[in-house]
């Protein structure tokens, strides 16, 4: 197995070609970072998309939900999916409009998924797919049951193809603009933890735990 | 014109249909505070995604790119798209791992894109994805050329039918799972604006300007 995604027709990086990646160890950390992915599907034709919570098993996408979702019943069936993850680091305010842009990581993952069934593998990846959202929860709650696990579908995608595309750095104005007394710089942004909530109904002698306490995405 | 879109086949929320909303109101609200959108288009049966900024000018959804890029040349043609908006407002720690979640709104809208071509459309879209990125931006910056404009690809596309599904508030646990000793409660997250990092060829002399400096979403 090589360490980068073969490069085809539908994976090609076109526009901006110099900020595709190809790299798999890039193209994880970038699936590992992220909340949650958008996921399209074609009903008679029809494009759609979702966005909806993952986490990544080596080389498989793992996606849940309810087996009556729309977007469950097309992942179940086999069919191709395409699945964009995008993380925005900052605005690049450029001196013209034009060189305007967005640093960001993206990516673009292509398959086709297949549905996990024994008990074994789907409480697993209901597994991977908590911890992935908050590392350190699993260990603390309550496990699904065996008609919790019967309401969830589960399922794995192999990433057949797949790039990433990111952007950084400093505004790029032509050199014609860059005398211009106009402000240009990047204003970063971050997606932040606030203080956590408790639920109304908690016994306010529970304390906030560690994983809680000090969240933060990798 | 009514205040809701119509409830049809490929708008209608399915699951968790509680959570869903067909107000104008509602979803151009979410539209207009997301920084980007997931555009998801069809090429020969299979389907693609691509994050991309945009903007909102009354019933219609402004893309811009270049016109060799795949998204524009499907959007330009006047295909079928769906656009999903996701706005990630907190991860909702229950007791059980079956009631974990996530709070958010999102939308998913469906159309066909035309092309603008004058270049006074072009323009005022563009000054609209501008101002929809950074308000108080288009005013301090040097407008596109002609050649730039001719170098850009704009696209609106009229909402034929949207929806948008929230989730908001706290843990819903099962009444046999409140007594556990385990905290519950909503992380809320928010993406927020780091220090301006100016461009390192900008004249140290020229201050960052309120619309930056003051910068935030919504």
């Amino acid at each position: 197995m090589t360490d980068e995604f073969e490069i085809a027709q539908r994976n090609r990086v076109r526009l901006h070609a110099d900020r595709g990646n190809y790299d798999r160890e890039v193209i994880y950390q970038i699936i590992d970072e992220a909340i949650c992915c958008h996921v399209a599907f074609v009903e008679g034709g029809q494009p759609f998309v979702i966005p909806i919570n993952h986490a990544r098993s080596a080389d498989r996408l793992l996606l849940h939900g309810s087996p009556s979702g729309r977007l469950m019943e097309r992942a179940q069936a086999g069919e191709p999916l395409c699945i964009a993850i995008t993380l925005i680091d900052g605005l690049v305010l450029a001196r013209s409009a034009f060189s305007h842009s967005v640093n960001y990581r993206s990516v673009v993952l292509f398959g086709r998924g297949y549905p996990l069934t024994s008990d074994d593998e789907k409480l697993q990846a209901l597994e991977a797919i908590t911890e992935h959202l908050v590392p350190g929860r699993w260990a603390a709650i309550r496990r699904p049951t065996a008609s919790e696990l019967k309401a969830t579908a589960v399922v794995a995608m192999p990433i057949e193809s797949a790039s990433a595309k990111i952007r950084s750095g400093p505004p790029v104005d032509g050199k014609q603009d860059r005398e211009l007394p106009i402000w240009a710089g990047v204003l970063p942004l971050q997606e932040q933890p606030m203080p956590p909530v408790a639920d109304p109904l908690l016994d306010p002698g529970i304390p906030v735990p560690d994983h809680v306490r000090h969240y933060r995405r990798k």
